[in-house]
């Protein structure tokens, strides 16, 4: 065949399905090397976390973080390709590492361990810090309503004692603890935090600490997690416990407990209270769900699953926090009102109105708006990764 | 000195530190060699761009994705990591494959172009169609309007007419395209579909068709994006721009106009509608919204930041989107009735009501609340990835 001669349309197309089958080929064999690659990183990262336990380094150090990221992308600008895609790839690693190193924790135990009671410590939350204070090396007790009457000695002995009980129990279980060391730190892990943190100054006149954490049981570890704290008594008395509670990864968020409750009126119950009334609203009307999905694109998808979640969850502990609240009903009143204010709006076609509320509260927001768009778009090309 | 003498604390010590240094060093080596593979195989999938473009195969084909996602979990197996890493690192790295194989389309042209005009085509949407239009090689003329008055003969010679202009003159738009060609593709993308579908079959006789994008101009590419379809006129004389659809990337839903309105009453006007009473709610109560963000854990700085993006868009958007349905003003009625059948049960403190109502709730979602939850776990754990 003379080269020169134009090669027909179908030749093209049997050269460009040949590449097509190799370029494959070679794609396969990159995955595979990056299989490798990443195995081999998790067994670096699995040494360091023994090292980290035997150092007594925290799991989770933000400023290491970062100059790893800001490495990273550095090297992903030299070769031409996305910093932000290299910065997902070792942010999906790193989680997977902080989980490695939070098991391997346990190969090693601390000097300084104190005797810590769990009440309510086979509940799903109150598990999670046993397993924690375990894998430091702390000698953890469970108390649960059976063991009531047989431990008083115990409580007594105990250094630590931590109320993870259900919301509605909390004040009674704090009642009976009026035997403790008068050195024994007394935290409880209770969603709200003003009546259980009076409570707690009531029946012990020792160190007091109140603590919401900000997250559910479902969560493998404490790296990155938010909790709360809320002094009580003795700060320089619990601060041990603070320390050990950064050494598991979590970040501290410190507020007095009526601010505490007067935000989680917002952030919790209004926001729990009008999630549930839209998976009402969704039922009575009685959509098609499976029409609607499909309909869907990431963000309504998202806005969807984010309410049917919630009712796979515990009823019991959504209307603990939602009517323990002491602001619960003002907050929702309030908000009904304004809906019924936009709603006036809708029904005269007043869209000049609408338009002035929602550059109102655009402005209120200032530059967050933008922040949290930017931040939800990022996280929605995630969720569009995972949909096929 | 003697090997088998124990060594003691302070030694031990500064071995851990010395590894320590060490094995970072090795982690910070395995990095780069990552980082080579990412941008070799991002050099691949280059190439497959060209080659699919010049086999005219889609950009997304998700059986290709779901068998390389199945090797890939299969190498991690073998090399003993977590299968769930593995998927999320390459489904990442495959993102950015799909926006590169996207630019790279532009190289190569079809064959079977059509005269294409698209009214609005300088509008946020209507020019990402314009630039899709362009990459697959279709001569595209845009119409804004500016143009209206010299755009006749163009309209008259155009295969395809897109309306790409607000809700709110769609329809006068709509009503002065009385002489296009009676083989000409009419096509809209506004997002109620009932009215410009019937007002497209009465100002011409030729083939019509509805669309609805489930997304925001923000989008790079169509890959994995929904669009709702409604068939007006002729469908076989439409089949190759839903083709043509499908080769951008885009998952395609079918369902009739009066349908599409129902279900958008819902999955748009409530929720845009609840989350601008959200925020109004906020800005009202003047909530301290950096406190906020420092109590919130990954799942409440989600529904926060869903909320503060609405107000860093175009209002006229949404207040368009919630004017225009014909369902607005019943559907939000019957949802403000539900929140007070709840309020109701809250102010006379009926737990028991309350949990049956949930409970129904969660037996009408069935086992998609499982599902949800599931889901957006995952998508939460991706979002503490992001937060440092």
């Amino acid at each position: 065949m003379n080269k020169d001669k134009p090669v027909d349309q179908n030749d093209a197309l049997k050269q460009a399905k040949a590449d097509f089958a190799q370029v494959r080929n070679e794609i396969d064999s990159v995955d595979q090397q990056l299989v490798d690659l990443i195995a081999q990183r998790q067994q670096l990262t699995a040494k360091v976390g023994v090292l980290k336990a035997t150092l007594d380094l925290p799991l989770y150090v933000p400023e290491r973080e970062q100059a790893l990221i800001a490495k990273n992308r550095e090297l992903a600008r030299q070769s031409d390709i996305s910093p932000d895609l290299v910065e997902d790839v070792i942010r999906r690693i790193m989680r997977d590492s902080y989980a490695n190193q939070d098991r391997t924790r346990s190969q090693v135990s601390l000097s300084q361990s104190k005797r810590v009671v769990v009440i309510g410590g086979r509940g799903q939350l109150g598990s999670l810090f046993v397993r924690l204070f375990k894998q430091s090396g702390y000698p953890v007790e469970v108390v649960e309503k059976d063991d009531w009457d047989t431990s008083d000695e115990l409580l007594s002995k105990a250094e630590m004692v931590m109320v993870a009980v259900p919301i509605r129990i909390t004040n009674s279980v704090i009642k009976k603890l009026t035997k403790l060391n008068k050195d024994c730190l007394l935290v409880d892990i209770t969603s709200i935090k003003d009546a259980p943190v009076k409570s707690m100054l009531n029946s012990h006149c020792g160190p007091v600490l109140g603590l919401h954490p900000m997250f559910g049981p479902g969560i493998e570890n404490l790296a990155k997690q938010t909790i709360v704290v809320c002094q009580g008594r003795d700060a320089d008395k619990s601060k041990w416990f603070v320390e050990l509670l950064k050494t598991w990864g979590a970040k501290l968020a410190l507020v007095n407990s009526e601010q505490h409750d007067r935000l989680m009126a917002i952030v919790q119950v209004l926001r729990h209270f009008s999630t549930v009334a839209y998976g009402y609203h969704l039922k009575e009307e009685n959509i098609d769900l499976d029409k609607v999905l499909e309909l869907s694109s990431p963000i309504y998808r998202l806005e969807l699953i984010m309410v049917g979640r919630l009712f796979a969850q515990d009823s019991e502990l959504y209307s603990d926090i939602i009517f323990s609240n002491k602001e619960n009903i003002p907050m929702i009143k309030r908000f009904l009102e304004r809906l019924l204010t936009l709603l006036q709006m809708l029904e005269s076609e007043d869209k000049q109105a609408f338009a002035q509320l929602f550059n109102d509260v655009s402005h209120w927001f200032g530059e967050h708006s933008d922040e949290f768009l930017q931040e939800s778009n990022l996280l929605l090309a995630k969720a569009s990764d995972i949909r096929t």
